[in-house]
């Protein structure tokens, strides 16, 4: 039996560039589908195209629209091959309606030494970071095995701040994993950039509405360090950078079970106060 | 007289959605262009286009091939208008070939209170930090006025590390303004995003093949932020965020004068050690 994020983000070739899929309602969101599985679906046409060459290095998605519940396009062209990168156009259509763009770097990695310049949060193991109880009207938190260790849904905190104290620290810090647990992959790992709460609910200790406008995936792991990571939670974490005029934008990163850093990821992401 | 970088950016509308634009020797880089200034022409062909809705929000340029010396043609057409975000795609090419692809959300921003949840570096006045002096082999070096508090050019560092050494934090920081001093705007200020060395060097204290693949920049000011803050430095922060198999990733963040926080920015670099 295939794994629903499979499921969620198979797609059917028709033709050259052209690629049929069907939004999953396990994947469903506050509105239409979680958008890491967007994501993942859009950067999936890339990895099953037959003139891929490499694995994915960069993936920027544009939230152009909203997705609705149904069938959906996606146009996925090679848009330069190099010797050892290659730049896609990417773009997710209903009816003639364009909404999401994307665009990805597929690179052949050559080895050089591994250098980090940030560290993991220092966390407990899994084991010992409850697990998070899902809030029923959001179907995809069901996909996922969270465990925050900071900056969970603030219905979750044991003491909400009020209007006059909305300073919490921005920090989102989780163990998470496909759920049913799924060996980890690229696409599973673009999903997984897209993971954290809005900022917005963190800081004000409350839900509003907001929505990612853009997001930006780093891959730092090659496809055996993936493999070797397998099913286990990987830890993520994200804090936002700035809060201005309706938007703001938030840094992340996702490491292995063993601390290696797996993907840096940007967002910049709609809200209303 | 026109400043040089409205030069080096200036297209010339051909139809709906196609400019033509040139090279310009005062931008060049060690190969082609700044990269900079490509990404402030992409921009600029959105910006000049008479579809635009709003201002820069969000801006990715992918370097898919060299830019030659010479003629280019922009393509860009909204993908998508919504009532107050716009999504772009953008393409440079030189005959048939992508030479960079991009992508841009514009937005009609809503006054929210600003929330800042990074401190711009503590740094000395512009004028209390010595001016580099130009890497004559590197015209775009010429177009800025550069102040390094830190993270400056190898050369100018008092004492070059061998390779058993080459643990130099990543950090570059620095004041820096178009040369000539012009007015800031969104244009100057995605070149701006790019202007940092590459962290290898600073890293390994020395130059080495590197070239930037993928650049993000989320524009935090308004055109009224940009204004007030006039020819002045902006002052520019970016530090590596992991060293990997060939590429490495950087997170920046640049500010205006009174410490407001203007843009942040993240690019994938591909480098030889």
């Amino acid at each position: 039996m295939s794994h629903p994020f499979d499921a969620a983000i198979a797609l059917r070739a028709d033709g050259a560039n052209r690629f049929h899929g069907h939004t999953h309602a396990d994947y469903g969101n506050m509105v239409g589908p979680f958008g890491g599985v967007t994501a993942a679906t859009l950067l999936h046409a890339a990895c099953q195209h037959p003139a891929r060459l490499g694995d994915p290095l960069a993936l920027t998605v544009n939230f152009a629209g909203p997705v609705a519940e149904g069938a959906f396009e996606v146009h996925a062209s090679p848009a330069r091959t190099n010797r050892s990168t290659q730049h896609w156009r990417i773009e997710l259509l209903q009816g003639n309606e364009v909404a999401a763009t994307a665009s990805a770097v597929f690179a052949l990695r050559r080895p050089t030494r591994h250098d980090p310049q940030i560290d993991a949060p220092a966390v407990p193991e899994p084991a010992q970071v409850p697990q998070l109880d899902k809030p029923p009207r959001v179907r995809w938190f069901g996909r996922y095995e969270m465990r925050f260790v900071t900056g969970g849904m603030p219905r979750y905190q044991q003491q909400p701040a009020s209007d006059d104290e909305p300073l919490h620290d921005t920090t989102s810090t989780l163990w998470v994993r496909d759920e049913p647990p799924r060996p980890l992959d690229f696409v599973a790992l673009a999903a997984l950039c897209d993971v954290f709460i809005p900022r917005i609910f963190v800081r004000r200790q409350r839900a509003t509405p907001a929505g990612t406008v853009s997001i930006t995936t780093y891959f730092h792991a090659d496809a055996a360090l993936l493999a070797v990571h397998g099913a286990r939670p990987v830890l993520a974490s994200a804090r936002a950078v700035n809060f201005r005029d309706g938007f703001f934008d938030q840094s992340g990163s996702v490491w292995s079970h063993d601390r290696q850093l797996l993907a840096s990821t940007h967002q910049i992401v709609y809200y209303k106060e």
